[in-house]
């Protein structure tokens, strides 16, 4: 069983993978955590690329990080799947999709296509979408001072608007959970839809 | 314009970019001579994660050529072809859809399509294919000795293939010369077809 989180930063995602997975691993099961970008060497080598070069091109950019994808998903979830344990991930296709979608940079359906290919198709058994309200967010992340904050509030909340049509499309998959409740909260709500699973 | 140099290790297009170079400077153009992999500093980067890391899942490995072939156009390639100036690259998409087709590892059309991606679908205007016969090439490789290098005669006669194929479903972009004859030789039939375009 493959189960993604996703949500915006702050959204409480690693207290979240944690609290499952102990539960899991109390239930027995084989559990592997992991988490995107990054998770293998090459990931960490293609980061490092991203981070120290200077100006990438917007296409380069999303082909580096489908690469990050692509070995990712080869070698350390497909093989943890193939064994049968339960891999609990700390974001995956739909960050790339609702981040792209809300930088406008390139088309969301395009990243979308992208990141299938790059993985041979593999989606979630589960994903879980930690949802962050605008004004959790803005207390989160401190007041709105100036331009550049009121531009990234604007931007978060398009991230926002981006996974919550992604979860409508497809509600079957997608569990959405109120962030700002406790985590003790959230994780009995998860917990109940993972055992249901 | 942009003009693409094709063709098997050994086949010269060093030397045909070289000859076609000072030609065309003589005339008085604005030429930029350019390669893939490489040419600009994030694909020197690229290649150096690919070969130092251990092994990379295939799809990465396409993605990550994918991600220098965008990042090489989106900077050097299209700013000089917008300024008016002839472009001479050694190896483009072609590399990639014939090396792949006979690797037999992904799909030379989803190869294809990738690049087209990552390019925002720029083609040559010309590509000068330069023919190596499976004989040639096996002269310049050296005899076969064992199964290895009878395998490695078979790999480069299905990338021959794969280039001919190409040519000949796109024969107003191609010009295919057999790379046996001598360098000026080659050199004059090149000319005289940039010269036509």
């Amino acid at each position: 069983m493959f189960i993604a989180f996703e949500g915006g930063d702050g959204a409480g995602k690693t207290t979240q993978i944690e609290l499952l997975r102990g539960r899991l691993i109390e239930a027995g099961y084989d559990v592997v955590v992991t988490r995107e970008p990054g998770g293998t060497q090459l990931g960490t080598s293609i980061r490092e690329v991203l981070l120290h070069g200077d100006h990438v091109a917007p296409r380069a950019e999303a082909l580096l990080f489908a690469a990050d994808r692509a070995h990712h998903i080869a070698t350390v979830v497909r093989p943890a799947l193939a064994r049968g344990a339960i891999v609990l991930q700390d974001r995956y296709l739909d960050s790339s999709v609702a981040y792209q979608g809300a930088g406008r940079e390139l088309d969301p359906a395009e990243i979308k296509r992208l990141s299938l290919w790059a993985t041979e198709d593999l989606l979630p058994d589960l994903t879980v979408l930690l949802d962050v309200t605008p004004e959790v967010g803005r207390d989160r992340r401190g007041e709105v001072h100036d331009r550049l904050e009121a531009e990234q509030d604007d931007f978060h909340a398009r991230v926002r608007e981006h996974y919550l049509q992604l979860a409508a499309a497809d509600p079957g998959r997608y569990l959405v959970v109120d962030a700002s409740l406790p985590a003790q909260e959230i994780a009995a709500i998860v917990a109940e839809r993972v055992d249901r699973s």
